[in-house]
């Protein structure tokens, strides 16, 4: 049995409420500048600490030892899918980015312009990185090419990306990249990867026939490339699985779309941790899970930016009270995954992780730290496993078997 | 392959003796009004903890994080089997607790009596909870009723609970509970869950019917309904897999029923734990493989009893040292689950493992507690890992490929 069904099989509901605060990139790796510490060793964060003392603490490995995982399938795995079985495709991904929730019907792909020569060779696979001002100029000449089948469109993302967003009946995502990696190649067609998606191959293809035409003549940014046709997979909402009336309080637009794809709820929460804060307060009463994305530390970590990842720790610290003080009946803090600024991205370490209730067996933990969490209580556990653990702390799941 | 015929490919034999100490229930949760502390954690065991400090701790987790496991499953993982494929039906398990040993052709259901008003709805699920002598007399009005297909058993459990054995040829345990779950409702005939089923489903309503018939006039306890209708899941035997002459001491029917279904002897061993390991001197010679089961400590803390809980376990330590003495090669002590007097029931934390023998790796472990364990040098394993962890350390497991 797949393990979230095994999980939904055994929910009962109740008005115990789970927080988790996810915290974006939070795993680092000993950093030479700085005593070999990570950020988060380095930072001073007493509120986490002392969270930690109430609770029991552990390591989430974001898919399996060694595996780097995008933020498609952190997200998942923290959600109790498992992340290898559900993955999300990267053109549905980069829709998710820019706020678009697809249907489950839409095939999705993300696109790419290049410049080709007068051979239709690609001889800058990134045409220059146009701004996105010029990609919207571009976008704007194919709005309005029309193919059998499908509904086209295209939303730019940034510089010269955009997405390619197919509406219809029966389409289908299993299509190869039209993007042939390599300058000096020309764009390839589309080609349906099994028979169910050959209509769609067709209705790509001649779009992006026409869209050459008109790209034409234009010195940079006259060809375009597509790659990560895909579209959402087909995933079981936290209600149906578990009766949770769920919510996400994301910032940036992918996470709310990953939000959205387990069905959560997205509200309106702000720019800032404390405006994710008052809606938590606000939407307290209303339902039973709440995911609260704090993205500032991953984007610090991708930049190699140590003392400013260790200063969005801080940061955080200084806010923990106010949700403590919610008392949920579960409180997770944890990341998706570990973006080390050693490594300016994301990586395979696994993931601190704490876990208050009063349910937990504290484990003598007294810091939030990568060193204390890989002594901690919980052990290690892939993050697929740690839905059951809330909804297990949370006493939303029946004993199994007599 | 399934996890238990893979180690059993690998399974050879020889003298070395194993012997499990299943402490029931032994893990803990901080309990707030002892400092924090868990039973294990609160208790004085110097005997445990001296050999903790010869051998290797870890932690086992009975099915998978969050999921609180019954008796069934986690004895079977601790068996050395996958406690979700091989899950025991409730009305085996009822069973198992009054000393039945099924047949495998045997279907068993646990029958609850209750009490329904004239227009034959019911209006007490439990009969005013009747002690077990009424059960009984109830019992004897309905042992005679025959039906064709199947011998019909009755056993009383306690107050108004019994057991339904159906023996025959051909049955099949596939049958929805007639029990509706609520006042105010109709017991349900039995329903089959597939074709194979629909033979037994006939026999069990033709006997409810009879049944009724004969309760019909009695105040209380004038009807009856049926749940968890179950087979003997087809187990092999520890034998028949690894070689192992095995034999269990259990004072408790249930668990010695649990032991019975992987082909365990079942010795005659008293009522306390001295007796038990009179027992086990006895038999020392005669098998490779001894389960020794401790209830006590379970039994306390489903009362919320923290220190009759805590009591049972340095009671358990005080007959330690003639355990040891017997020098068994593996020596393990663990529990088949967690059940917290916070909790007062099952829980699914993890539960202390401690493993001796000349073949360990110390772990610098110095005391059985679970914040010791946890960080203990065999990590965090599911319980279905133990029998080939005991069976390598008794090098009973050949090397595995070239």
């Amino acid at each position: 049995m797949q393990l979230h069904k095994f999980y939904s099989s055994l929910a009962i509901r109740n008005d115990k409420k789970i927080v988790v605060l996810l915290i974006d990139g939070l795993g680092g790796t000993s950093h030479k500048d700085y005593g070999y510490k990570t950020e988060l060793e380095y930072a001073d964060h007493p509120n986490l600490d002392r969270l930690a003392s109430r609770g029991t603490t552990g390591m989430l490995t974001p898919v399996l030892p060694g595996i780097t995982p995008g933020s498609g399938p952190a997200h998942l795995g923290l959600f109790g899918l498992d992340p290898i079985s559900f993955n999300i495709g990267r053109g549905v991904l980069e829709a998710l980015g820019i706020g678009i929730v697809p249907e489950p019907t839409d095939v999705l792909a993300r696109g790419n312009f290049c410049t080709v020569n007068d051979e239709g060779l690609i001889i800058d696979r990134r045409a220059g990185r146009i701004p996105t001002d010029i990609c919207e100029q571009r976008l704007a000449l194919l709005r309005d090419i029309r193919v059998a089948g499908s509904d086209i469109e295209l939303h730019a993302v940034q510089d010269h990306r955009f997405v390619l967003r197919l509406k219809g009946a029966d389409l289908d995502g299993d299509i190869d990249n039209t993007d042939p990696g390599s300058v000096g190649a020309k764009p390839r067609p589309a080609k349906a990867l099994t028979p169910r998606a050959e209509t769609t191959a067709k209705i790509v293809n001649a779009f992006v026939d026409r869209a050459l035409d008109r790209l034409k003549g234009q010195s940079a940014a006259n060809a375009l490339v597509l790659r990560g046709f895909s579209m959402l997979p087909d995933i079981p909402s936290f209600h149906e699985l578990y009766g949770l009336r769920s919510a996400a309080l994301a910032i940036y637009p992918m996470y709310k779309g990953l939000a959205r794809t387990v069905g959560m709820d997205i509200l309106d929460c702000g720019e800032t941790f404390p405006d994710q804060l008052r809606t938590l307060e606000t939407h307290w009463d209303t339902y039973d899970y709440f995911f609260i994305h704090y993205k500032y530390t991953d984007s610090c970590g991708e930049d190699g930016d140590f003392l400013s990842k260790v200063n969005h720790i801080e940061t955080l610290d200084s806010y923990i009270d106010p949700l403590v003080r919610l008392d949920p009946a579960v409180l997770a803090v944890t990341g998706d995954h570990s973006t080390p600024a050693a490594l300016k991205s994301h990586s395979w370490h696994p993931v601190p992780l704490l876990l208050v209730s009063s349910t937990c067996r504290r484990d003598g933990s007294t810091a939030f730290t990568e060193t204390v969490c890989a002594k901690g209580g919980l052990g290690h556990m892939e993050s697929k496993y740690l839905m059951g653990l809330l909804l297990g702390h949370a006493l939303r799941l029946e004993k199994f078997g007599a």
